[in-house]
């Protein structure tokens, strides 16, 4: 397991002695108060939070915003129609001239309790990785500290309650140290991130004032897979695309009729082949045109981004990857086209010997900056005309089906432009240094892959967004099983006190 | 609905006056027994009878052997192991020097009773075809005709015992009327062709003397779309290919890895849009190679059977078809190969934001006289990997996997080759000429796109076989609510006869 190897001399770097004075604070905060961080974390952790489970939403909002007024944040739940309402909280600074948001999400990721090793809601605190035999143990009596490697089971354990708890942690830790924040901040702590954030954006128009903010910090994510701190600057959005494709009127014998009925499946597999070429490329006319260029600094700090690619390559067992040989870092800073799933008829031992009447395909299409979502839904359906389909945005009826070759389905959704705040903006790199100071040399990428409600954040206020992850990168997140490693919790307690203190 | 009236004016031929003499006979000893007829065939189709339900395919046996018997022919149940029994029955005529055996099969397609207006297994009469309002009426009390437009629902009414029936009530017509037959008969009634006919080769290779016969008349299936008779010389072959091919170990977040993890719907789809053009020919290297040119005499026959592809095509909703100009008649002389279902991970509102594990197409080969079954896998084996795939044949491992860009695992299943009886032979000219003396201009082709166990039956006999329906075309075999039409039974008494004399 040459992966392990690399992961072990990296985390050496964790214990490295900590100079900027306000996470020294945290850190000296921490280790006085290692079990009433963790108690305040079981508990935010056991209640649960689906975002479609209204009541125990509510109840997470409120013991959040509880917990702000414990430390004499002003906060207040904010909602509208049929939202999950935002915990909302603010400290005031004498004289600040600018202001800091602090987002993170209290919801967590739909799952099957049957899938979990330990209820998802009982937080259970593990001396190490499930998948490496760590085994359940009881939190430690009192004033014994807790090893960094231990991890704490939970939905949301990662994503993103941890983040909460950082934050609030770093705020007593600052305070009882005395050490001064220049900045006003805020506090704005979601409750419906896992369903799509259907409704920041409009929360956040709806009450321009109280979320203004210069900077949003969205603590949201992993940390890289070395371990190291990572910063991203921006995110990729998604245009999902379904596609179905007609045959017969209904499934039809495929020994009458095979060689002469027309398969919606092959019909479907060409224009899925036709989309990109064999180096991963997408092949519609004008896909990458509008494409934001990457900056000089941007380029440079890819180029500094560690190679994690063998390792995922052995991680996913895979063969081969798309783009080769770009890396993957670079390759997420341009757009894709994937096929999430694709269906016809049954196959294998379900399989009959048919001609199929339909056959779809599920696309999912994530846009960089510059990209215009409707535009490039426009594009994806012109390229799907000229593979010779009529298509149509409604059931075509049977007139329509016979009245064209080939009919094509095409359902798009997803308006979201991807955003990017440039590395160079002075608060880019004052964010940068000031993460860097406290757990050395960053990985700093232009973009992740995956999205964050940024744009929901940037259009509505105005307002720049760079994304500061805490959690472990194996913390199951979005699946079962997920945990924190206890570490991560330390370090993001110590990185969450330097950013407010900035 | 152009096509009923195409249908409509084509069955003004069915009540043509009858100049055979055996048909004669039997149109006479049918009108005089239309009630103990359809009593007989209510009581067979009373009895389950699929393949996997073995003490139903018993009792069916039995009935069948018990109404030979009746008629004073001589029967046995034969049987290898583990199969369904051939029921068997032998008329021998002194000085007859050929023999012609008559098969069915007595086994009928799966079902679920949930699908079906009536119970499969309760014959139930109707005033005509469901899908055009034809409603449940009693039996007629007896001395009053069948109306010919009426249909019996059961499971297997068209698909395949309205051929015993017709068999045993044609040779109760002919000897009460003393018609005299010139051959050796024998019946070979199989119990699971439904099944695929897993055990005839081996049941007729055990029992040469037994079914040995000059001419097999393979009494199955549907006539012609316009009502005509039809005559089948030949029938395809199958060969199914299941095909999985490899992205990731686990389904990837298409956010952080779409654009690098390769997708294995993708390759998928490349692989199967390499495998025919847009024109529906097989671009698989020697595909076609070693086929059977068809004679004159077929070509002429295929130049004469009537156009049905404008009315397929209003039936099927289509909007083109593969191949054309070339009509269905013709493509079916020729390999198809059919994308019988396809799979990978979920599509629509089950989709998920991932890049799927792994895609599979189960594929079907149609195959016809001269192309080798082993050859024909192997082409398109060597098809598979000339795109590159590295080609396995039981699940790769994670090594092998990563040992190759592209992995494919592809099982082939089928060794059966494909039949085709010349129609220039003596003993088919005859066939036809009896089946026109009886119905009239038949419908003649080289063979029939489905299968048929034709091989199971040639190879170990050194047979010949010919295929002749009486079913009607609309029955529904192999779905719900199938039934056969009164007047295709009739006419199928009066062929079986003509058949049975000559």
């Amino acid at each position: 397991m040459k992966r392990a190897v690399v992961l072990v001399i990296v985390w050496a770097g964790a214990a490295r002695a900590q100079s900027n004075p306000a996470a020294q604070a945290a850190r000296q905060w921490r280790i006085a108060h290692e079990h009433a961080i963790v108690d305040e974390f079981v508990s935010l952790l056991s209640i649960p939070n689906i975002a479609t489970d209204r009541p125990n939403i509510q109840r997470n909002a409120e013991l959040i915003q509880k917990m702000m007024e414990k430390r004499g944040i002003a906060s207040q739940l904010i909602s509208v129609s049929g939202s999950n309402p935002v915990v909302f909280g603010e400290i005031k600074t004498p004289g600040a001239t600018r202001t800091i948001v602090f987002y993170a999400h209290y919801d967590g990721q739909p799952l099957d309790p049957k899938e979990w090793a330990t209820p998802p809601f009982e937080p259970t605190l593990r001396t190490g990785q499930l998948e490496k035999d760590g085994q359940v143990i009881p939190l430690p009596p009192s004033g014994r500290p807790f090893d960094p490697e231990w991890r704490l089971y939970a939905r949301s354990a990662g994503d993103d309650k941890a983040s909460i708890i950082a934050i609030l942690t770093a705020i007593d830790a600052i305070r009882a140290a005395g050490v001064k924040t220049n900045s006003n901040l805020k506090f704005a702590f979601e409750g419906e991130e896992e369903a799509g954030s259907p409704n920041l954006e409009r929360t956040l128009a709806a009450n321009r004032d109280l979320f203004r903010g210069d900077l949003w910090l969205m603590c949201d994510g992993p940390v890289h897979q070395t371990r190291r701190p990572l910063l991203a600057f921006g995110a990729r959005t998604v245009v999902q695309v379904n596609i179905t494709v007609y045959g017969p009127s209904h499934e039809l014998h495929s020994g009458h009729y095979g060689n002469w009925a027309p398969n919606p499946a092959l019909m479907l597999a060409k224009l899925l082949a036709s989309m990109k070429d064999d180096n991963g490329r997408v092949v519609v006319d004008r896909f990458y045109e509008g494409i934001e260029p990457l900056s000089e600094t941007e380029k440079r700090a890819l180029g500094e981004a560690p190679d994690v690619d063998p390792a995922l390559i052995e991680e996913f067992g895979l063969g081969s990857t798309e783009g080769a040989p770009r890396k993957l870092a670079e390759l997420i800073t341009l757009p894709s086209l994937n096929i999430r799933g694709m269906a016809s008829s049954r196959t294998g031992t379900q399989a009959s010997n048919v001609i199929p009447a339909t056959a779809t395909a599920t696309l999912d299409i994530r846009l960089v900056k510059g990209m215009d979502p409707r535009k490039t839904a426009e594009r994806v359906i012109e390229h799907i005309r000229k593979q010779g389909f009529f298509v149509v945005n409604t059931l075509p009826d049977r007139q329509t089906r016979m009245a064209h070759a080939k009919v094509a389905l095409v359902e798009a959704k997803g308006d979201e432009p991807a955003t990017r705040t440039p590395m160079d903006l002075a608060i880019s790199q004052e964010v940068i240094r000031t993460v860097e100071s406290v757990r050395g040399p960053a990985v700093k990428l232009p973009n992740m892959g995956g999205g964050l409600p940024l744009t929901s954040v940037e259009r509505p206020l105005g307002a720049r967004t760079i994304v500061v992850p805490i959690a472990n990168h194996d913390d199951n997140q979005h699946t079962f099983n997920e945990n924190l490693r206890i570490q991560n919790l330390w370090d993001g307690i110590e990185l969450m006190a330097a950013l407010l203190v900035r």
